[in-house]
């Protein structure tokens, strides 16, 4: 199994939008029982085409599906004044800033002023924290609200779901107990959450970057309550792929590509960069 | 997940009769549908305690779910007779032996006798090449009878998909494809036919007797039709736990116990001796 085209014949390849349709599916028919659809709002407030094109494709995914999108071109000095009266205003129901817009700290100072009850993209530090805290609800003990996910890691997630990596036979929380899993990249946007929601969910996840392997893990037989993260000192790639039945990659670049012949025999490989990246 | 009592608190404990249940919903609910039940007959020609407790446990269970039985005792110089009466004989469909009979060769001898279309156990000679075969209908091209497996291994299959360690999302005959499978025990009855029909359905299996490791796999990427076996030179039953997603055993005897501290993390293990066999 592998996302990757130019497979070898005893992979199944899997494209992402096999993996959407269902899903979209699903939030079609939750959405045509509401009586008028959810207001998305982005904003942008820089000039970088490839924000733009991410707004064009938000707005043209929203009406496909039956969202409402509004697009608000604004000056990026006024974004912090926009987004509080966006949090105040009841017929905007979720936001989404198309960053960088400082490309600096200011950006960070940004997305904190976002509630978190608006925050489509999970940036906000309640909702991150959260994540990064195995706390899945905003509304304990109810538990019916839950705390939003950033899109890459929660896509992952979902395409490991369809792949029926998740055990549903297993306690919701737990599902991917036994299962253990390479991550390369340990960006702040999806290497690193991700790693801490695939250990919170029980597999033993080891994080490769250029420094070296974190292993991230919730310990024998799932004892702590959210993952922890080792060192592992002197481990290589090769020692993880060796062990994991998932590997996960996104780092573009001819010199960074998965060693293929180091994977395990029927392991499943998925690509989050844009360009193909086993070898 | 175990299907062993006094199991650490990480552990899942499944009994083998929450996996019986929904397939005797399945098969009471086709039975249901045809105009009179099919008539099993047992032979019973000895006069081992073992053999009647499993012919009154299979008249039980048969009346419970709506099948007819009829054991018939024999004088065992007369079975080879009877059998072949029963094979012309159009009102019985299914037929079972107790044996041992003789507790020597002319129990396969007898085998032998017995059509394979009405041999509920799958012990005559067409069927046990077909399992080893990878060959699994008795009527290709068409492919609706199903050739008849033994009912341990194919229990402990039945076990394995209800824990869904078969992947649905892969191809039929593939779903076990990236596992590592430790099968402690290597009898002619039940484990060397489960290595075969695990590694036939994508398995790379490690067969552990007292003589040493085998390895049982259709090779790289399934490319081999059936599964080849190799002796595993040097390898110890350590070697095999390390990277086995399910430890299946059944070696009854206190010194034959799985030592549970080499068992990889989430393992699933299964126990198919009537003794606790997990220390």
């Amino acid at each position: 199994m592998t996302t990757n085209n130019d497979a070898p014949p005893s992979c199944k390849v899997v494209l992402a939008s096999a993996v959407a349709k269902k899903l979209l599916s699903e939030v079609s028919g939750n959405l045509s029982r509401l009586s008028q659809p959810p207001i998305l709002v982005g904003f942008l407030a820089n000039k970088d085409p490839a924000a733009r094109m991410y707004a064009d494709w938000t707005g043209r995914t929203c009406r496909e599906n039956g969202f409402a999108f509004e697009l608000r071109e604004v000056d990026r000095e006024d974004l912090d004044e926009h987004l509080r009266s966006a949090n105040r205003d009841p017929s905007i129901h979720g936001v989404i800033v198309y960053y960088p817009v400082f490309n600096s700290r200011r950006d960070q100072t940004l997305q904190w002023i976002l509630d978190s009850s608006k925050d489509v993209e999970g940036l906000c530090p309640q909702l991150i924290q959260n994540m990064y805290q195995n706390v899945r609800f905003l509304d304990p003990p109810r538990n019916i609200q839950k705390s939003i996910l950033p899109c890459t890691p929660l896509a992952i997630i979902k395409t490991l779901e369809h792949l029926q990596i998740y055990n549903t036979f297993l306690d919701y929380g737990k599902r991917l107990f036994g299962r253990r899993i390479t991550v390369i990249n340990r960006s702040e946007v999806v290497g690193r959450p991700l790693a801490a929601l695939l250990a919170n969910d029980g597999a033993e996840v080891y994080s490769v970057d250029v420094t070296g392997v974190q292993c991230y893990s919730r310990g024998t037989g799932l004892r702590k309550e959210q993952h922890h993260v080792s060192d592992m000192e002197g481990w290589t790639l090769g020692d993880c792929l060796a062990k994991s039945d998932v590997v996960i990659s996104g780092v573009p670049g001819a010199s960074f590509k998965v060693p293929t012949h180091l994977v395990r025999e029927g392991a499943v490989c998925i690509n989050f960069s844009s360009e193909k990246d086993h070898t």
